[in-house]
């Protein structure tokens, strides 16, 4: 008989159920009564305000600034750059009227027809754009660097959960330079913070490397990405940065007089990550007791559940008190140790699993035994049993502790991802790796492979539902052969089925 | 001739335009191009960032937590409460749509019709309710007590920048409770902390009061709100605070089963501020050279000056940059002093003027002279001269001087409002006080008047274009006569010309 896991299904027998099955026992997120959107609850929104924060400290020690755009784009405006209006037309959300009147055969109705209706933000490079338009005028107006955080509207058909919503949250940054090479640079900086977010905070090991042209942002000249690995092998882009040369300049009127006294287009770029990180964190760490938190976006690193008789309560909270103030005197990465007492009345071992399925960095539970042993029951959340460690010993290693959970946590990732890379070199081993067409099995991985011409790939990409998910930036100079055409080609590509 | 100052007109000379032109000449936000929706530039949102972190923390300290719901509203929620629908069915964005396509006579046309339309947002009591309506089954769940920073949009007539716009920033908190006094309880703990920020962060003095049933939120039993004077002695509501009794709940099936076992239908609050406040803020302290920053809430304490020739720069830029580092190190209100260089290289006057002009509360020029005599040139924000003080004295006492300015202009802004209120017994008295109908004009005040019925007041309160603020909850026990009809008349309230 198997053990029994918190969540069923498990991972290995259904995935996707299982992603939706953690979310709902960690309290992260819930469908919510508006087609495609969800509503995010206070352990899902504390994460989220976790990332924020760390994110935009990066982003303000990286020069920017943040600022507030407008939420409605005129429809007019995305008609200008043909790309752009191509890839985001077909999904949004479209305000035509201003007004609501009784409608004759009851309830309400539209009124007050709008001249031109607006479109919800799918991303704001052309209400941006327009107003870089005024305030750029010289080279020393030059650069702009500037954030927003915000929410934005794709009308996707199919949705699941921060991964693909109908309205999401996201940072998105728009900057502005006076030359292409600062431009590149700026966007080369943008996705080297995202790598370093992904890795560092979430403990996710990513691949930075450039998108084809075919899975391009609509209008940009070279979208670099982050790409992760999620624990079903498939591939999970996390963040993007995006160098849009003068295509948006052009469309937008963005010029400026330079040094010499020219008028010149200026060069544009945009990076963006959103609550689309949720899921990708939860699905790189999870397991099938539920939610698995980095320690360092966890929004409590210690919970203590104290263990008490009516007649001991006074003396076990006393106890649980003090040695929660000298955890939380610790530091861990260097901010202070954040612990909680979980006090509520309710069993033990249902206070257990609530903060197992949560994905509580670390447990301890106190009773009268461990405080007449001077000691604490201590549960990691990566590790199968809880053991016993004297209070001393629990308040000298916690910083410890923790960022062994952290680096472990990555290191089990970065594990997962190379036990599931492969080289391949021909089409007979390509159609074997990705040989199942069922998109909830677990299967393939990531294949490295030599290519020569992205568009000749595509009937059998499309065959296998397999994309590009980048050209790696690192250890990819050898030529080799089109694992397809065998005509030469000089770069690799990792290929996966992707979220 | 009048002495020369930065914003023209004057508030005397023109107190709207003069609003528009600080707002301008500090850089804090423009008209966009989308109708009634402004840009927040970085000044501007850092000054919310400022408010949002003093905000956010005052609310977790009261026990609540941060969740986010959708931006769309079904508009059949909308009809559910009858008073709601009545209030905000006029004025918002309705999205019909979820495509574009190609138009035949050019250009792009909405396309993929919704089955029912789509509210955006103007406010979330319906579809956070229809949420809590399935998160409370039992006395158990109780109280909720969630708070959401989001974007929501009327579509306004008249708009103005931060006063009145159709999107706006805003917080809004919604709780719920199993009884009546502990939903009271939260309405007025809300209204409290919103005394203690206007107060204490803002240094805006605010009246505490009910406000009259016309007044209401549509659909509250009771809406508390703070009231502020601005320097035209107008009004400015700048936060409410609503106990919604059971209107919400059943409107939306909130019940719960009791400690008894009984089904009964919860009590609900909902309480909110937005960018408004920053509208409020800019019209208490400003003066004509710009905008005046309470420095709790400013983005620079001090903005230091370096003035150098190109033989002195190195020397006088090692002597700042110490100066700095020390002056950081000092604390103002249990927080590091925010000190800023600002060596661009452009005219000693204008670098003044910019960083007086945008609110910086403390400047301080240094040059070789200064460097000799081993002092500072200090401008303080609501002084009319700088002065020299020697480096000892001035990092001996920013935290002072920064916690002085503070508490004068609270003090100013008291002393306005004090000096422009009176009490008002008859109708010739009132309609005297309130005579001009010229908007634009500096008059009145506030007027605190006994009245027995507000429906009979209407008439009069139209012609003046005056309105009740508020009952206030102070200093207001004994009855008196209504000052437009004779009769007995329990409370007083305060009447003024409003935004």
């Amino acid at each position: 008989m198997p053990p029994k896991t918190a969540i069923s299904p498990t991972r290995a027998d259904d995935y996707p159920e299982w992603y939706q099955q953690v979310i709902r026992a960690a309290d992260l997120a819930e469908n919510s009564p508006v087609r495609g959107c969800m509503v995010i609850k206070p352990w899902g929104y504390q994460l989220w305000e976790n990332i924020q924060r760390a994110l935009d400290d990066m982003f303000k020690a990286t020069g920017h600034q943040n600022a507030y755009f407008p939420l409605f784009i005129p429809m007019s405006f995305l008609e200008k750059e043909a790309e752009h209006v191509e890839g985001f037309a077909k999904e949004c959300a479209v305000v035509t009227h201003h007004r609501l009147e009784p409608d004759p055969n009851g309830g309400l109705r539209p009124a007050g027809k709008l001249e031109e209706p607006l479109i919800v933000r799918p991303t704001s490079e052309t209400i941006i754009g327009a107003t870089y338009a005024k305030w750029v005028q010289s080279y020393r107006d030059l650069p702009i660097l500037i954030n927003q955080w915000a929410n934005v509207v794709r009308w996707e058909m199919r949705t699941r959960m921060f991964l693909r919503t109908a309205e999401f949250l996201w940072q998105e940054g728009h900057t502005v330079h006076a030359t292409a090479e600062e431009a590149i640079s700026e966007t080369e900086q943008m996705v080297e913070v995202y790598r370093d977010f992904a890795e560092n905070w979430m403990a996710m090991p990513v691949i930075v490397g450039s998108k084809t042209p075919l899975e391009r942002f609509p209008g940009a000249v070279e979208t670099l990405s982050i790409e992760a690995m999620m624990q079903d092998r498939k591939a999970l882009q996390a963040g993007t940065s995006h160098f849009l040369g003068q295509n948006f300049s052009k469309a937008q009127e963005i010029k400026f007089q330079s040094v010499t006294g020219d008028i010149e287009y200026a060069w544009t770029t945009s990076w963006g990550v959103s609550t689309r990180l949720i899921g990708a964190l939860i699905m790189t760490h999870s397991d099938d007791d539920g939610l698995v938190l980095p320690p360092r976006l966890a929004p409590s690193h210690v919970v203590i559940q104290p263990i008490y008789k009516d007649d001991s309560r006074a003396e076990v909270m006393a106890y649980v008190e003090s040695l929660r103030d000298e955890l939380a005197a610790q530091t861990f990465a260097g901010a202070p140790v954040r612990v909680v007492i979980d006090d509520r009345d309710i069993r033990g071992g249902e206070k257990k699993w609530y903060h197992v399925k949560r994905g509580v960095p670390i447990r301890l539970e106190v009773g009268p035994k461990d405080m007449a042993a001077d000691s604490v029951f201590c549960g990691i959340r990566n590790q199968p049993k809880s053991v016993g460690v004297s209070r001393q010993e629990i308040v000298a290693t916690i910083g410890e502790k923790l960022a062994t959970l952290q680096q472990e946590l990555f290191d089990a990732a970065l594990l997962l991802r190379e036990s599931n890379t492969v080289t391949i070199k021909n089409e007979a081993d390509f159609r074997d790796y990705f040989a199942s067409t069922d998109d909830d099995k677990i299967q393939g991985g990531f294949a490295h492979c030599h290519f020569a011409d992205e568009d000749s790939l595509q009937p059998l990409l499309k065959e296998l539902k397999v994309t590009i998910r980048c050209i790696p930036r690192e250890h990819n100079t050898t030529p080799g052969t089109c694992f397809l055409t065998g005509k030469p080609a000089a770069k690799m590509a990792v290929f996966a089925k992707a979220y």
